[in-house]
């Protein structure tokens, strides 16, 4: 669609809370604005509140390329073969020019998990048709691609000692 | 509707990019969970691109008690007054009990250049309906109010050198 004839690659890192929702945000403003969206995530899957929320809205498709189970320790054979795939169809919706915006969710954490290729993906963002705005989420994110990033986020987690143990609620965390 | 039997405040502050967005998101997700959502914007005002978006999601209820020019040097007059409705309106909304989330987009804001006061948020939040979460970002986030969060996510922007200028785009920035 080229609707944006200047585009820019974010990065939204650190420990704290706010990263993927950051992202989601951003596709919530661009589906507004008629901007055509795709987001594909990283080491993650499953229904998420998000995930039904985005359906009801236009101009964006999503795909999952993580598996069931979250990766603990060393990740698999099937982890690897998960992500490539993910990974492929990402490029393809780069380089297809259908899209104003591509959200690569999770890709740091697939970067520094060894899943994907940090110098392909360092690639693919400087070759990239220059209409096509890219955001990367994920901790870790490897400093090869902070340096061609054209905005970093750090979210950073300020601990403070009134922090109470609750946990991963539907419809906040998930 | 008390779907969240133990509630959080979130603040999103920091001079980064994605406090907004991040709580946009977290709307995404609660609307996709069924969650029941007041978003109360200070300061801005307009009719940006993600809330034409939220307007297609169900459960959000969204104001605005911006002034349409955008505040420099001393706030006037209106702009208090401004402020004061909608910090009204965003109180009823806390203590009706007929949200779960309560979104207070850039109050941050409005606190530091003292629109509404800071001391009167911090009550709200502890003598909130214990089945609200509270969500209020923008830069500048007052101590009294980091210290009474349960999350507290600061945005740091990393400058780098390659840092392009690229105005406000449409569907992006707003």
């Amino acid at each position: 669609m080229a609707v944006l004839n200047k585009s820019c690659v974010h990065v939204y890192t650190g420990n704290g809370k706010g990263k993927t929702t950051a992202a989601l945000g951003l596709v919530l403003r661009a589906s507004g604005a008629g901007l055509k969206v795709s987001i594909q995530q990283f080491i993650k899957s499953g229904n998420y509140s998000e995930i039904k929320a985005l359906r009801k809205i236009s101009n964006v498709d999503l795909a999952q390329c993580g598996r069931k189970s979250f990766i603990k320790g060393k990740p698999s054979e099937a982890d690897s073969e998960c992500a490539k795939r993910g990974f492929e169809k990402a490029k393809d919706d780069i380089f297809s020019e259908k899209y104003d915006l591509v959200v690569l969710d999770e890709i740091n954490v697939a970067m520094k998990l060894g899943l994907v290729n940090t110098r392909e993906v360092a690639a693919i963002i400087k070759d990239r048709p220059k209409s096509v705005e890219i955001i990367l989420t994920g901790r870790d994110c490897p400093a090869m691609i902070k340096e061609i990033a054209d905005l970093v986020t750090e979210m950073r987690e300020m601990r403070h000692p009134y922090r109470r143990g609750i946990k991963a609620r539907r419809g906040i965390e998930y």
